[in-house]
């Protein structure tokens, strides 16, 4: 298959995350119209992403939703699944890796690497968990392919750099410091003060555009 | 001051987020060529959007950090502050918690909902906590600038449509579930598993890229 746009991927996984809620709510067809509402964009892109994953619908009756969402994953998932390692044993680290086992039940692999004492050298939940300290021993051993960081620490930068050394080439960041890392890894920004930011600043600018309307009338 | 575009903000964010990291290291100064390289864009782009705020560097000595970090700030943040109400008192709840709790300390107010006994009823970190069924009462007296989403239920879309109901404007959504709500409501999607599939797809191709080299060779 040709390489697909980061765009159309970012879109696809949401695609795939409406078409699950629907199985949920037992819906059968959707058409790209609503898919597309949904979605955020315009249903010529749901038509044109879908096109390029070579999935089509039916004029009548719209898409499949489960066929859809089955070919999303097939396009999307790596057979052998997805290998996630944990750094962080607080509060938000065990509520992801809460989250992973349910979710990941029969897909991956997980590790956990965390400095408290509690956890480190058990297994919770099936996922072996290490100290901080083994990171290198452990990624010489095990192949990895996304890491969350779920720390706080002040050590995260160098901790990112002992990782991509040990050839991690995926991150989920949820710490608040940026990472200054080689272009081809991939990280992705989780923090939640981003976030808070950025819903801030629309919402604040939505209440404006509301007072103003207010005024005008 | 003019409209910033959505996508703006969402770089200043970031550069917010860099300052704050090089603040932290004692760094006083950087060029927009340094900030545009860890920001993932071009300096251009990074004088473009300072530009817009109303900041220029000087060409001798770059950006000052504080100076800069404090602009973006002025523009991005409400003097009122943000209010904040959490909905969910699970690990994930707690841990978002205790996160805004030592990063806006003096910056917002929080309330916090939860069927979760243990939580409900009481002050934790200064925060308010409710039941969920107080959300319309509460809602009704209290103005909520953001709802942060951290349960695990299936009543998630109809929260969502109480909580409209009741004013809000913003969500951030850390369930999995896809919330259909009017387009003038903010919602960020903070689903870890989109994060996920985002990162597995891309450290698959990114291997995938490798393996091909390899094999050129």
């Amino acid at each position: 298959m040709e390489k697909i746009p980061p765009r159309t991927v970012a879109r696809l996984i949401i695609y795939r995350k409406i078409l699950n809620s629907l199985i949920y709510e037992g819906v059968s067809h959707i058409f790209s119209r609503k898919l597309a509402e949904m979605a955020g964009c315009t249903p010529e892109q749901v038509r044109r992403d879908l096109m390029a994953i070579g999935y089509q619908g039916s004029t009548v009756s719209g898409y499949d939703v489960s066929e859809l969402e089955y070919s999303i994953g097939y396009v999307m998932d790596d057979p052998e699944g997805v290998k996630i390692a944990i750094v962080g044993g607080g509060l938000l680290g065990r509520a992801i890796l809460d989250y992973c086992y349910w979710r990941y039940p029969n897909f991956s692999t997980f590790l956990s690497f965390s400095n408290e004492k509690d956890i480190s050298d058990k297994v919770y939940h099936g996922c072996k968990c290490y100290t901080m300290k083994q990171i290198e021993e452990v990624l010489e051993m095990e192949t990895v392919d996304i890491v969350i960081l779920a720390i706080e620490s002040e050590h995260v930068q160098n901790l990112a750099n002992r990782l991509v050394k040990s050839g991690v080439i995926g991150i989920l960041n949820y710490t608040p410091i940026h990472l200054d890392l080689p272009s081809e890894v991939f990280v992705e920004d989780m923090d939640l003060m981003l976030a808070i930011d950025k819903a801030a600043f629309f919402v604040k600018h939505e209440t404006h555009i509301k007072k103003k309307k207010k005024k005008k009338k």
